[in-house]
């Protein structure tokens, strides 16, 4: 008997009707003689209302009581999945965060998991029911309820499914796989049968929200194969899976990019050992992410040092850098947030030099300038003036070869 | 320090401006210095719409789900309330009936309080916080979410400041205390300053619906004085205590009635020991509670045998007495489910003579046909034709002294 963890979100339980269809789907899988643990979202909207309704009270909730209000969301619609499991000749059996137990930190509003007691899940499943768990949500040591934040539902699933051993974790989301690049940019996108944990960290941590970040990190941690399907449609999806399992790899998988980019030069700089620290110290203590970072060449005793920084973040990043720039007796601080910036993304980099030369020359072609380079193993990223965007996803897309139809 | 628990129905919690109103109103007593537990209900309206949403996706949901699913009514306003109280500078701590824990047999939908683990509310008490408890809902020792059934948060309530040695239970509700009568019935009804456990349990379970039955029981049996307040206005509200700390108590302290009912004869069946368990037996069985009982004096070997049931029990023990009547050769089996039920209640009956004379002698002159009596150390009820309710309630309103300015 396989046993699968299948997880579905807020628009696949957004409604009475939804919530009978997953539970069909569910009663079908299980017949088919696997052990079924489903996670679910709260239905979509709910947890916005709660929200709503938090703000009204307060502009800074208390964390541990919208912890207790957020998880309601999750628990409304478990019971109401049990339910409907039920009405239909299944045995089920709900269970939130705290019965479980999921057990987290106290870092409320963005708990981490730190241990699955399976012991409860795995007696039901041994007496033929469905177990049903709230997504999200867990309990502390000391018996407060957490939250691992939003999106955190596909962390719960994938914990669930490492904590259990389960044979795979199904994702249902409102896409039917993850796709060689945004189709509302490329129509010409393709479904990918597989990809690996790595690659789909950059192309979600790019701008690729199939998955939360989190989720598939854990799943890479604990070696569960991950599948992203359909709720409404019928399909294989796409399997996330460790590079061993997966077939010959293509060069690039897939095109990702990012709006949420802001680049930020400081101007003539003296350039000292530390430089470096000493520009992006106070960054990192505001709890600044960096992303791209960039020192060009030296000129009599000065350099420019450039790094590109999160859209919402530029504000910020702005102001503790006059005051910085001013210390270090740097010419000027200038900022630009109409950037962006466009991935290649493929384990196949690895072992295949050509990759960048291919990239540069299709973007070259188009005219398009390249702001900033900046590779890693299995991803080369350019960092262009926004305005390039949808056709630089477009060249780079036929470039590697990525669309439907096309031969890999 | 006194130790207050306060417990705020539906309505007083029903939007967040009467949340915010009900945080004011619990730090005021704080800052007065008291020790202040609180317990909610759910939001009005919430309740019924998580119901609904059971009810279109079963129409029998499991019991379970249904109480994991009911219980997020509460989790939500103790989550608000303790928002509302951090946003005015309240330090508060919220519990769900698992996380005090309140532990209950296993009963899903009307679940019964057996113990009550005061730690963790008396250690939030202790470091000057205020404690806020889901009412309605409890944990069993296997760890599933229950619920009390309908008005259990007063139960709740009643529950806690017993275990917790708590000075008073106050009880916010929309009325502003417990009155001589229905106000809709006879505007001239006077709100009363005290009242026993006794009377009000006559007073409650007779249709006066301000505290739910089980809460007086256990306030009674654990010597929980409870005050009856509005959420709305200022006043004293009237205080429910044991018989002992009653003032002077009149004769009568209020007029009860019920539309509820329905009373059904047996009629000509043989007058033979055994009869009423014969008939009362099968009724007894289906689970139907039998009111009042009333065997006619035997002509010819024949009684008429009438008892009254709740009306919406009215067909299922129509049904099943067809067949008991055929087995038992009874002539005939009638119903009637246009009559209510009237009473006189007060503690001084038990040493005042005279209170049935003054009742049947009024009911006389209004020309109210008595159709059966009951009485019992605390009460005198009437079964009486529908059409008269409002006339009988008035008149003995009057006829006992009970309205407003009348000297008692």
């Amino acid at each position: 008997m396989a046993l699968i963890v299948q997880k579905f979100g807020g628009t696949s339980v957004g409604s009475i009707e939804r919530i009978r269809a997953v539970a069909e789907r569910v009663q079908t899988r299980h017949r088919a003689g696997n052990g079924v643990v489903v996670v679910v979202s709260a239905m979509s909207g709910e947890t916005d209302r709660l929200l709503q309704m938090a703000k009204a009270i307060s502009s800074q909730p208390n964390p541990r009581e919208l912890d207790a209000l957020l998880s309601t969301g999750e628990q409304v619609t478990i019971a109401l999945l049990g339910m409907a499991l039920h009405s239909v000749g299944q045995e089920a059996i709900s269970f939130t965060g705290a019965q479980v137990p999921i057990e987290t930190d106290s870092a409320h509003t963005k708990a981490r998991i730190e241990r699955i007691e399976g012991g409860r899940i795995r007696q039901a499943l041994e007496t033929g029911k469905v177990v049903i768990v709230a997504g999200f949500q867990g309990i502390t040591a000391e018996g407060d309820i957490t939250t691992l934040g939003r999106g955190g539902s596909d962390t719960t699933a994938v914990a669930l499914a490492a904590a259990l051993g389960a044979d795979e974790c199904e994702i249902y989301t409102d896409v039917d796989g993850i796709y060689t690049t945004d189709p509302r940019v490329e129509p010409r996108a393709r479904r990918l049968d597989r990809i690996t944990f790595e690659e789909m960290l950059e192309m979600a941590s790019l701008g690729a929200k199939v998955l939360q970040t989190r989720s598939v990190e854990f799943a890479m941690n604990y070696h569960v194969p991950v599948r992203v399907l359909s709720s409404f449609a019928e399909g294989p999806g796409t399997l996330v899976t460790n590079e061993e399992n997966a077939m010959e790899a293509p060069r690039v998988s897939g095109i990702a990019f990012s709006r949420n980019e802001a680049k930020i030069t400081v101007v003539a700089v003296p350039d000292r050992p530390g430089i470096a620290h000493a520009i992006l110290g106070p960054i990192s203590a505001a709890n600044i992410n960096v992303d791209v970072i960039l020192q060009n060449v030296s000129e009599e005793g000065k350099t420019d040092f450039t790094f590109t920084v999160e859209r919402n973040d530029f504000g910020r990043a702005m102001a503790i850098l006059g005051d910085v720039a001013r210390h270090l007796g740097a010419q000027d601080v200038l900022g630009d947030t109409e950037i962006v910036k466009v991935s290649a993304v493929g384990v196949g980099m690895r072992s295949h030099a050509g990759i960048a030369a291919t990239m540069f020359e299709a973007l070259a072609r188009e005219n398009i300038n390249i702001q900033m380079i900046s590779t890693s193993e299995i991803k080369i990223s350019v960092v262009i003036a926004e305005k390039y965007l949808e056709l630089a996803v477009r060249t780079l897309h036929r470039a590697f070869g990525l669309e439907q139809g096309a031969s890999t």
